[in-house]
């Protein structure tokens, strides 16, 4: 299981949260956090202190440890899971007005059912991404018996009827730490949030259609397949991105972060 | 992508075959071999005569090669696809009469759409698997809209109305080698075989339940769930188990083997 955190200004963004969503994915596949949450953020924050970075991120990685290969689990008595991290640079992203807009690609969802897990074997995930780069887009935009769940390293929401509509996590889709960030910030500007999975008719007469991740934050989307979406960003995906800046700000300035991570609402334990 | 092929009396056992689906599980995630499937050969065969091992298996794995993380596949004229494999000795399997046989435990088929792919993002079987053994079973059998497909690391079969019932390659079945073998076998026994996915309730009434696996070669089913199968190894599955060690005999004492590998029959090409 992994995650990757943003660094802002020297600081990691929503840590609290992405490292709530690692024990969970953890869980998912019976593997205990070799330390606690508290112990992990202290020497995450250690390093990226240390790495002297300002925009960045993080990549964490926890798998089961070393052992001969089998299928069964190794003795946890003698196998320790091996926990990497490490940050590096990254550019920050430009304001939402001047984005290029994202190009998405429709692909048959062909990944497993348990999403909600952040996992590594991200096999289907990289072959609908490259498949969907080949065809000229920039995200594989998965499709399910007519429902749109989520992308291939994304969420995915639509405005619909002045509405945010945002596919909860579940089989199908990741718990996004940006996508929670998303709807906190939609609450926070009077936006009705309404979390289910849209089908094609609908998303294809949505008023603006978004992508959120960690490294692209709120991206509006310009195209998908052959049809032009938006020729902009969209006054609400605009309005969006700045509340999301700002919460970005409030937390990376000030080092304010919830006593409590908001609890992830998972469909599916 | 992986390989395991089993070494028999210091020989390799179906080579050709398992090089052939390495090739077809690479195109499958857009891979091409870094040498070709006869220097592959060679140089595998080099390796278990330098080993000297008489009984054990042989593990090759392919992957994309060493590069920054990104779901891009890399540039291929600068990074090189990883190949490694190596020689290990297993100990021999009783004769088919002097197995235990093995306990199915059902579980919903939670995996990816493209089994056939041999790859080595195995998370969902590994799961099943071990959720197989802490029910008290040793394999995991996947089932999804009441049709049996295979199980986690081993594909199943039945004998009904004196038929043998294999379910094909497909979305959700690998192109097991042994299960090629399998059908060989049959069909020199004079068994009539049908390449189809069961139901649960024929497989409830199957005078025989088996599962082929490199490494365990065909076992019968002893229990499903709260079923007793078998109590002992029934007479076809035996019949194509001894029909299988001379098939073993035949390839490995003579370095017999087909001029052209047997085709694969993928369905979901």
């Amino acid at each position: 299981v992994y995650e990757v955190i943003r660094i802002y200004g020297g600081k990691p963004f929503t840590l609290a949260e992405h490292l709530q969503r690692l024990e969970r994915s953890a869980e998912g596949i019976k593997l205990d956090l070799p330390y606690s949450r508290t112990v992990l953020a202290v020497e995450i924050e250690k390093l990226v202190h240390k790495s002297q970075i300002s925009e960045g991120m993080i990549y964490l990685q926890l798998t089961r440890g070393a052992c001969s290969r089998n299928h069964l689990f190794p003795d946890c008595a003698t196998v320790k899971p091996t926990l990497l991290f490490y940050v590096r640079t990254l550019p920050a992203l430009p304001e939402a007005k001047d984005q290029p807009g994202v190009t998405l690609i429709t692909m048959p969802d062909e990944r497993w059912k348990r999403c909600w897990i952040k996992s590594i074997a991200l096999l289907p995930n990289v072959l609908a991404k490259n498949e969907a780069i080949s065809k000229g887009g920039d995200e594989a935009l998965f499709i399910e018996d007519g429902l749109i769940h989520e992308c291939s390293a994304s969420n995915v929401h639509a405005i619909i009827d002045g509405k945010l509509i945002s596919p909860p996590p579940g089989p199908k889709v990741l718990p996004g730490i940006t996508r929670q960030v998303l709807i906190r910030c939609a609450r926070e500007i009077g936006l009705d949030v309404v979390e289910r999975a849209f089908s094609i008719d609908e998303a294809r007469r949505a008023a603006e259609l978004m992508i959120t991740s960690t490294t692209r934050e709120i991206s509006w989307v310009k195209r998908w397949d052959d049809q032009t979406v938006a020729t902009c960003v969209g006054p609400t995906t605009l309005r969006l991105h700045e509340t999301f800046k700002l919460a970005v700000q409030q937390e990376t300035r000030t080092g304010e972060r919830a006593s409590t991570a908001p609890k992830l609402a998972f469909g599916c334990r």
